[in-house]
């Protein structure tokens, strides 16, 4: 395995050359641009591969300057896990699919599991898992750090599950403010639905603005119901990690 | 140890006689009103304590109703925990503390930790390890259910912390709506700090909707600064428990 850095760019030739797989692991917001700039050195032999945590448009754009085979992956954990056992590896399929099988089953072998879904609804479900959350777990965060309480305090008070809320929160502003402004931002839809969680917060607001405790209870009741069996199977499963999270108190 | 039970109350005089502790464990809402009922049959020599999530007004109530010995308590935990090893009780003084010292004592036996604090700032931190959390979790699970997503979907592409943080939105649905719309509005304080919240939500919105990235990153960095060395902390700290939260996937 070799690796083409920024720098490496006049010897982009040499470094390519009789590459079997180009894997394309940039900044969110170089992703594009660096594809564009692998073209001149692709040859049709080559699969070539991205890791970008949006699909649809890296997917689109290496479909375009590559004639060979193309397949887009996310993989939904960190560079902090220490193995790839029961991970999540999204993969969109791009073109030749025969040609990277030998890439999927490696990447099972290492224990991953290959979620398959179109790169249009892998960016959607996105908007949720990564978009939504971070923007806010920002805004918590700053919100806390405007507020006029002790970090010590509230830790020496709290349950292990507000122990574990507040570590959320606190890891996001240990990593780069700049990728997660680029995640935050990287479509047009994930705009409009923290938009639509505002108005969602002011819905919520009301109850409590207009002492309408019944009407609360009514929707509480509502979104049970749409949660169906998984409310209580969360709460079974966040039992054991909140008693686990609770062994590690000092 | 004996109850008395909301039917009770005809025997309440015998129920109560020669009592060393009478502890007042009843919903929220009904707290102040079943210390006042307390009061005939208390005598001096017994302690009078609760276990309510709010401390400041069962806790001058109780001084009220009682000459005796008083103590509030709130334990940081829910009826799930298995043991009180390492667990919090809060504890709010009251009077005769020499006299209910045996409690303490017996909690600590438990293996359980007493973080006494005053009752007003006990109410305060609340506000924020409570009732802005449980609103919050309400909201998130409402907005959620009113989208255009499928909940197995986001399962099957969550990474370990988006799984944990649906499970622990998911989970309060589970339990009983009408003890949270108490939680949540209990004090005054509770709407103007989710109201402070709205309007920091407003704040962070801004920076996307004027494409502002380097307001985001200004910002960022001073809630990082904020939380000094506690960001890296929760890092290491929620790395394990992630960890071990991608075990539990099926």
């Amino acid at each position: 395995m070799v690796s083409l850095d920024q720098n490496d760019w006049v010897q982009a030739d040499i470094i390519l050359a009789d590459a079997d797989l180009v894997l394309v692991c940039v900044p969110i917001n170089k992703t594009l641009e660096t594809i564009e700039r692998l073209q001149p050195f692709l040859t049709e032999k080559m699969i070539l591969a991205d890791l970008t945590s949006v699909k649809a448009q890296p997917l689109q754009k290496m479909l375009q300057v590559h004639q060979g085979a193309v397949v887009g992956f996310h993989p939904m954990f960190g560079p902090d896990t220490p193995s790839l056992a029961k991970q999540v590896v999204v993969c969109c399929h791009g073109r030749g699919a025969e040609q990277y099988e030998w890439l999927l089953e490696q990447i099972k072998i290492w224990g991953a599991k290959i979620e398959v879904i179109d790169a249009i609804e892998h960016d959607h479900a996105m908007t949720y898992i990564q978009a939504l959350r971070h923007f806010s777990t920002f805004m918590f965060g700053l919100h806390l750090s405007e507020q006029p309480i002790k970090l010590e305090q509230l830790l020496a008070l709290s349950s292990p599950i507000y122990r574990l809320e507040l570590a959320m929160i606190g890891r996001l502003f240990a990593q780069d403010g700049a990728l997660y402004a680029d995640i935050i931002s990287d479509k047009p839809e994930n705009l409009t639905t923290i938009q639509s969680l505002k108005a969602t917060f002011e819905q919520s607001l009301k109850f409590f603005e207009e002492k309408d405790k019944a009407g609360f209870i009514q929707v509480f009741e509502k979104v049970h119901h749409w949660f169906g069996d998984y409310s209580e199977q969360f709460l079974k499963e966040s039992q054991v990690l909140l008693q686990q999270a609770n062994d590690y108190r000092k």
